[in-house]
């Protein structure tokens, strides 16, 4: 295999693109990884060799995001959905009730599902405004006694970015990060539980990174699986079970990539400058547009529409074309969605910037 | 990279050997599949291309087996463990009770988490004699009232299994087939629930299939979470949430690269071979031995005891300079154990008995 196999510019809004850095280790290791004769896929989660990457990962994360000590950070199988129903029922124990903040279509989904396992208060909704801005926090109407405040830091989907923490006070924080995780600076101390799916900016879908502040640890409902169970995965872990081994080394290699390209302050600074310019093609045509309130602009899906749905065939077609793959927005949505993840490059964003910069001149 | 790459004969009881032809593709595939200019990990699950490669992965694992139409096959995250909690909460409904059939470790784990969510009855044990043996089907206390039977064709640490389906009259049968699977022939029809963690004989780790008999869908408890409802995932061709993309064509490699050898009629030909010479080479000599009833003894795990446990260490050393790989037994049986499923080659088993003839020569 040579080093220029040919890699598109994949706007995929997950599983989504990888370093190709990454990819090419995992392809150059695939049969015969540190020299052992094997794959990391082929050998069992207790051999410590495999034990010392499930380690370096959990590390390297812990490096990248200055987690604090009481938090313990664990790898589990399956992607963010299953933890509407793992939250619940592990903070919510015999009974009670959270509070859950509704700002778009995966807001929604962890709200019917934690609703199956406790009362759920939803506490504002931008539901109104077409889910294109975030209700001002003053109007958030939070329960003091809620086992937590839920939210959706990026909704992927709708492409609406929260760019700061709010404030709920005491009552424990809950984000789904899945789409936003490692793209820019966190202080993970103001939150309770952080879960991530790892298909957007972490590795390949079928793993969830989930944050949690310790003393959060032990509250699960009677009903909870065991394997659910975030204590008990905790204390043996992540290893109750064999992990989805192959999964959590990509995470690891993934992990490494960031620490190269300078962390996550680093890439701070890029998925700024990709999302701005990004933004300005989109507002300085008529003939693309972003319906989204400008203070909530996601960073990393950038959903756009074509002066009219009848382009957006064209749109597409000639963008494969051109090398510009998985543009097509999400049904919900309707026209063009650009995810720009770390992986994406920044030439990869300028492709699309003059691609669309060409499109329009033909077809305005 | 070259295809000399220097692969061990790897006997790891799971995860554990896939083929090597599987690997190579999935590395040559890497970072260009099919063309695309991106891996197969990073395009969408809703993308027609992959859709493409999970149902062909379905349609050769219902030919491979010759699953009857009125059986569903899915896919789920996660390992067989978490069927232990998933099984009895979805057939179980909000009550009722099940048998369990007791033959060694992972038996014995089902029948702890089936226990937190229903009424559970011990048919049968062979704790007595230390997991040795099967009891006799005539000693099973079957409930004709109860929901499922729940048994472990074979008990990977225990190295024992059926060699017949046991005959449980209309109660349906639920079998953890995860060491099993895919190694000689199976009638499908005689089971209500086939589960099978990947990890073994289909693939990587974090992913399980599951086959289930079409009237046994719909029958969740209340508290089962969404992504765990068989019917639910069924209807949705296992992807009502991300799948885990990779881990799922790694399983459709590896049905492809079955059914190139002949399918599991042939490969249950290579299996008896490989296994009826290992035992062979074991009980023709004074220095090694199998405790399992031989009338009950593992194809796939092949566990073993030196003349003395003095010896352990030094075999190990030796076996792994000779390119033999994880043949430490597991701690709650000591002593060596070859996992021999059906990627790892006659090969390496005859690789495996001339070694230990040698040992034993040098050491008797």
């Amino acid at each position: 295999m040579g080093t220029d196999t040919y890699r598109a510019h994949n706007f995929s809004a997950g599983p989504a693109a990888l370093p190709t850095e990454v990819l090419e280790q995992a392809r150059d290791e695939m049969l015969n990884w540190q020299d052992r004769g094997l794959s990391v896929m082929e050998i069992s989660h207790r051999n410590p060799a495999y034990m010392a990457v499930a380690k370096e990962a959990e590390q390297d994360l812990r490096d990248l995001l200055s987690i604090p000590d009481n938090y313990r950070v664990i790898f589990m199988s399956g992607g963010a959905t299953s933890q509407f129903a793992m939250v619940p029922l592990n903070l919510l124990g015999n009974g009670g009730r959270a509070d859950y903040v509704d700002t778009g279509h995966w807001s929604l989904k962890a709200i019917r599902e934690g609703g199956r396992f406790g009362e759920v208060n939803v506490v504002c909704s931008s539901e109104e405004q077409s889910y294109t801005t975030i209700p001002d926090r003053s109007e958030w109407k939070l329960d003091p006694e809620a086992a937590y405040v839920h939210y959706t830091p990026n909704e992927t989907i709708g492409g609406l970015e929260f760019m700061d923490i709010p404030d709920v006070g005491d009552v424990p924080l809950v984000a789904d990060m899945s789409s936003t995780i490692l793209s820019r600076s966190l202080d993970v101390s103001k939150y309770g539980v952080i879960y991530a799916g790892a298909q957007k900016n972490i590795g390949q879908a079928g793993i969830t990174v989930v944050i949690i502040r310790d003393d959060l640890l032990g509250k699960a409902a009677d009903a909870c699986p065991t394997l659910w169970n975030y204590q008990q995965v905790a204390d043996n872990d992540s290893m109750l079970n064999t992990p989805p081994t192959f999964a959590l080394y990509i995470c690891g290699l993934v992990f490494k990539w960031l620490k190269r390209q300078g962390g996550v302050e680093a890439m701070e600074k890029i998925n700024k400058r990709k999302a701005e310019k990004l933004y300005k093609a989109i507002d300085s045509s008529d003939f693309y547009s972003n319906p989204i309130d400008p203070r909530y602009r996601s960073w990393m899906n950038v959903p756009f529409r074509l002066k009219s749905d009848d382009f957006n065939a064209e749109f597409l077609q000639e963008a494969e074309k051109a090398g510009l793959l998985n543009l097509k927005g999400h049904r919900a949505v309707g026209g063009m969605r650009a995810s720009i993840y770390n992986a994406v490059s920044e030439d990869s964003v300028d492709a699309l910037i003059s691609f669309m910069a060409e499109f329009e001149r033909k077809h305005d």
